[in-house]
C-alpha cells in the first residue's frame, strides 16, 4: 500500500492510497478516511458513479464531519482499473471510469474488469489489514455505484451488515446504461445479467431477512430518473418480496453532489445505527 | 445576469451565474447560494485563493449546510477576468486565476484587472439587485482571497459587517506571492503597496473600532504558513493596534479544502451572528 496524500479533516486523517489488486492485476487507487481515536471502527465503503475517480466523493460529498461524529470509517475506491494495458472505450458509460462493479466475462475486459471480486476481497482485505476496523462494514453508493451497492450488499450479505443507495440503478437488465455495459462485459446471454440487477435479486428474495432496511434517496428532478434509474422497479421488487426499502423522494434534486451532500448525513447515520448493533 | 446552472441543495438553490461587469468590461462568474424560504437573508462573499475559479469553493467546501441553517446568502465569485482578450501569465501566482482583489495600474493589466471594484461594486450590486438580502453583509475567503476578505473588509468597513479568514496572505508587502504581484499590478513604487497589505491596514488603524473580531483559522501543517502567509505579523499589527483578532492555529490541518471544510461552518456561524444583530 503506498500513501500518495494525506489531509486532516475534521479531526480524523484522510488518506489517497494506491495499492496492487490480484482481481484487477492493477494498481488500484481509493481514499479512506479514519476518525480521530483509536478505534476500531466500522466501515463504510462508498461506490462511485460514471466518469467518476476516488476523488469526487472525497472531495465534494462533505460526508466526513458525519462520519467523524459517528466513528465511522469511509472507503472510496476508484470505478475501475486504468492505464495504458487496460481496455477502454470513448464513451462514458464504457470502459475505464465505467466497471459497473462486475466481473467481465467478454474480450476485451475480462482480464481487468473485475471490480466485483476487488471490492468484495482486495479492497475489505486491504482495509481490514492496515485500518482500526471492527470488521463490520455497510456500502453505498450513488448511480452506477449505486446499483454496485445493492448488488453487491445482495450477492455477499455476509460481508455487510447495511446498504443504502443515492439515485441507484434500479434494474441495469431494464435501461440503456444497464443493457450496453452488461452486454459488453457478460455478453449476449441474458441468463446471465439477472444476478447483478437489484430489482431482479430482491425479487428473487436474494439476502431475504439479512437487511431490516435499504435506505434509497432521490431527487425527483434528476434527468437521469425516468430512462436509467426507475426506482419504481425496486419498490415493485420490494413489495413483491417483503422486503423493506425506504426510497425517499426528494423534491427539486438532481442527479449531482449537492443532492449527496444534502442528505449523506442522513446516510452515515443509517449505516452507523446498524454497525454498531 | 445569465443563469448558468441551478442545483437544489440542503433545502435551498445554488445558481452559477455569469454578468458583464463595468469595473472589469468582462463576463464575470459566480455561484449565488440562497436558503429555502422568502427571506430577507444577509450575504456572506467567499473570496477564493490562486488559481480558484467558483467551482471550487462551491463543490468542496460544505459550506450550504451550515448557510441554511444559518439563513445566509453565500456568494462565491471567479478570482479575476478571464477570456481571450485578458491578458495572462504562464505562472499560476499571476494573472488569469490570480487577481488579487485589487485595481491594477499597470499594463498590461490595467484595463481589466479590477478585482477590487469588481467586488466592492458590481458583485454587491448584482446580488443585492436580484436575491432577497438584508443588506448586510459579511466578507471571507482563502488564501489570496483571505488577503482579500481582510483588505477589502479594512478599506470598506461600510460595505462589511464582518470579516473572517482561512490560511490567508496576512501581508503581502512582505512575501514572495504579493511582492510579486504588486509588482506587476500596482508597480515598482511601494508606497503605493501597504494599502492593500492588511497587517498594515490594521497597524495604521483602518477600520478602528469597526470590527469587534476578527476570526481567522490557520493549519499548523501549511505548506505556506512560513513563507507566505505570516499570521505572526498580523498578530502584532492587531497588537499595536489594539485590533482584537482570534487567530486559532489549527494542529495537523495543511492549506487544502478538507481544512476549510473542516471549520466553515465556525466561520458562517461567526458572520450570522453579527449580520444579524
Amino acid at each position: 500500500m503506498e500513501v500518495l496524500k494525506t489531509h486532516a479533516v475534521h479531526g480524523g486523517t484522510l488518506r489517497y492510497l494506491k495499492h496492487d489488486s490480484a482481481a484487477t492485476g492493477t494498481p488500484m487507487t481509493l481514499s479512506v478516511f479514519v476518525p480521530a481515536g483509536e478505534g476500531p471502527f466500522p466501515v463504510l465503503i462508498w461506490l462511485s458513479g460514471l466518469t467518476c475517480t476516488e476523488d469526487n466523493f472525497t472531495t465534494k460529498a462533505g460526508a466526513y464531519r458525519a462520519a467523524a461524529e459517528h466513528g465511522v470509517i469511509i472507503v472510496a475506491p476508484d470505478t475501475s482499473p486504468r492505464g495504458e494495458g487496460v481496455a477502454d472505450d470513448p464513451a462514458y458509460d464504457l470502459g475505464q471510469g465505467a466497471g459497473f462493479y462486475i466481473d467481465a466475462t467478454e474480450v476485451p475486459w475480462a482480464p481487468h474488469f473485475r471490480m466485483e471480486t476487488y471490492v468484495a476481497e482486495d479492497l475489505i482485505a486491504l482495509v481490514d489489514a492496515e485500518f482500526p476496523t471492527t470488521g463490520r462494514r455497510g456500502i453505498s453508493g450513488h448511480s452506477m455505484g449505486g446499483h454496485g451497492a445493492l448488488t453487491l450488499a445482495l450477492r455477499h450479505p455476509d460481508l455487510f451488515a447495511s446498504v443504502s443507495a443515492f439515485a441507484p440503478i434500479c434494474s441495469p437488465t431494464r435501461c440503456a446504461w444497464g443493457e450496453k455495459a452488461f452486454t459488453a462485459y457478460l455478453g449476449d446471454d441474458r441468463a446471465t445479467w439477472d444476478a447483478h440487477d437489484a430489482a431482479r435479486l430482491i425479487e428473487g428474495g436474494a439476502a431475504r431477512g439479512r437487511f431490516d432496511d435499504v435506505l434509497i434517496d432521490q431527487g425527483d428532478a434528476d434527468s437521469f430518473l425516468l430512462e436509467q434509474l426507475k426506482p419504481e422497479l425496486l419498490q415493485a421488487a420490494a413489495d413483491a418480496a417483503g422486503q423493506t426499502v425506504t426510497i425517499r423522494m426528494q423534491p427539486g434534486y438532481d442527479h449531482s453532489y449537492f443532492f449527496m451532500a444534502s442528505f449523506i448525513a442522513d446516510h452515515v447515520a443509517f449505516h452507523a445505527e446498524r454497525l454498531k448493533a
